[in-house]
């Protein structure tokens, strides 16, 4: 047993368990974990139990993945020793901090929050939205209290949800009387979003356009060989754009030789460099980023034990974490316990 | 380690948490549970976290009648031996469930439960409902097939609400491929409803017009007096009328001798029955029927200490049986448990 005496703040991040990582997810938020898991207290979650509220008609997809995310953060040098990677339905103190503070928000204020709205709508859910979808918010405010998180790493699109949260937490304590539970800040990476291979906005396994962080080298050159490049730029004399051009825009975020990057750009807009010489670069770069990763993940598969004892670890300790979480902020509201319970008044 | 050979349907039913028990609770279920233990295998609910559904600005009165309602059930005649009494938010394995069932009903289904309807209705929520209310049919879900409940007690206001959990019951055991939950049947009191002292169709303490089963025979005779009985009987010489008067409900509810009442009836109509008479024979009724009940309620709440470890068993009883359950329906759908968990498939 061992005494806190951790005074780093606090992260929690995670995934929905519904698909292998791609490079997408890894310049959003992986390589930042892999950074930030030194300087703070890093939870990371494998989101389960969200990820079935838009499959409860696919829970072998659901399940399958937890193990493969989990596989792609330990690849990408998460340490387990520095993070406590846990499976989110192994928690069952999130239940039970969801249902309570689903009476701590209002069925209108979840309907009119933008992240919601707008995933809604871009599943197709019309009226049919599952309960359990619109729902997930107040689920989510469970996970990030649950862990007391300081900070919560991002996108843009989903810092309402990050604000809902806080709404929460705000209503609890002014109810418990005192601040049982920390807001917590959304952290919102500088880097932009990654596009798909096509040049679409989102990468993303379901639309195609993703490289996985497990490809082969295939692919990778594949993939690259396909990518979305400058229609206009039809003979490699022709000057180009390098503006909206998946291939430069991936040479930003993966090659580390800016000055290179730079000189490659000027003469693709000048004229006289060709889209093959560019993407080779940029498959060289990805297949000396991936290598490693699918070394490290191949050699993780073939001891599946070593992750699950990994697994059951960390959702070991988070679920003590959790637990005591829901133990105060059910003292604090004054909820039922068989320890402290008594009579109302003598009669 | 007991081996089940109970083969007695499972009945479940219970109470929200919001206040002690009164007549209109003793006619309604309670009488009917106290013969239905030795034919049925019966788990009542101290249901305090559904309570919070609408009470989350007052948790300390959900919290207070966690208490406060054992004593009402333990003093009406529950035999702790043949029914277990357990405690709501002492069971995990609900809020999973409860998480679990909204991913399989839509927002719009719950909207149009009728039950839900009329209750926003009745509590005046407007637009503002609180999430967790309008998701509580889940969670009535959750406790009916997390007890594997054949049977439900409910009034006939409330059945929509069994409908709504046998529709989940379907759609997770055709997700599941087999009957992994039974359906639930509800099971509607041939009794109607007992009115509250001042006439209105509603008992209940909010109102000021209940009995509660802890009255002192002051506060019977009180309320006996204040008793509606027919405006126009200004005399006792007068003729007077038996339908809606409350007295003679009353009377019909509780006085077990049919001969007597029905004489009584036929003079009161007659004329020549003045109310004061009327009152009285109620009055011994009820004063007859409450003081066992108040004796052996006062008896246990010198006892806190047994009724807390009759509570704790209960619960501890229970929290296995609804995690047997959550494990089934678990494992019925294919989620992930770090016992069988496995990677997808070799590469």
């Amino acid at each position: 047993m061992s005494v806190d005496i951790d005074h780093r703040p606090v992260i929690l991040t995670g995934d929905r368990t519904t698909g292998p990582l791609h490079l997408g997810h890894y310049v959003g938020s992986l390589k930042n974990r892999v950074a930030l898991q030194h300087s703070h207290r890093q939870y990371l979650l494998l989101a389960d139990t969200q990820a079935l509220t838009d499959n409860a008609s696919d829970p072998a997809k659901v399940r399958r993945n937890v193990l493969e995310v989990a596989l792609d953060y330990l690849a990408v040098g998460i340490d387990p020793v520095q993070t406590t990677i846990c499976v989110q339905s192994g928690l069952p103190a999130l239940a039970e901090l969801t249902l309570l503070y689903l009476n701590f928000v209002t069925v209108a204020r979840l309907e009119r929050n933008p992240t919601i709205k707008d995933e809604i709508q871009a599943r197709g859910f019309g009226r049919d939205i599952p309960a359990g979808f619109l729902c997930y918010p107040a689920a989510q405010a469970a996970d990030i209290t649950g862990f007391k998180a300081n900070v919560v790493p991002v996108g843009e699109d989903q810092a309402p949800l990050i604000e809902q949260t806080n709404e929460i937490v705000r209503r609890l304590n002014r109810q418990v009387g005192r601040d049982v539970l920390p807001e917590a800040r959304a952290l919102i990476p500088s880097v932009g979003r990654l596009p798909g291979v096509d040049g679409k906005a989102k990468m993303s396994k379901s639309q195609g356009n993703a490289i996985a962080l497990s490809a082969t080298p295939d692919e990778i050159r594949d993939a690259v060989r396909r990518m979305y490049t400058d229609p206009n730029h039809l003979r490699a004399s022709d000057p180009g754009t390098v503006e909206g051009n998946v291939v430069f825009t991936y040479l930003d975020a993966f090659d580390e030789d800016r000055a290179a990057v730079e000189e490659l750009k000027a003469r693709y807009r000048q004229g006289g460099l060709g889209d093959a010489s560019v993407k080779r670069r940029l498959d060289d770069v990805l297949q000396s980023l991936l290598a490693p990763i699918r070394e490290r993940r191949a050699a993780l598969e073939r001891d599946p034990g070593y992750v699950l004892d990994l697994l059951r670890a960390g959702t070991s300790a988070a679920r003590e974490r959790t637990q005591a979480t829901l133990d105060e902020v059910r003292a604090g509201l004054g909820l039922f316990t068989f320890e402290e319970a008594g009579f109302a008044a003598p009669r």
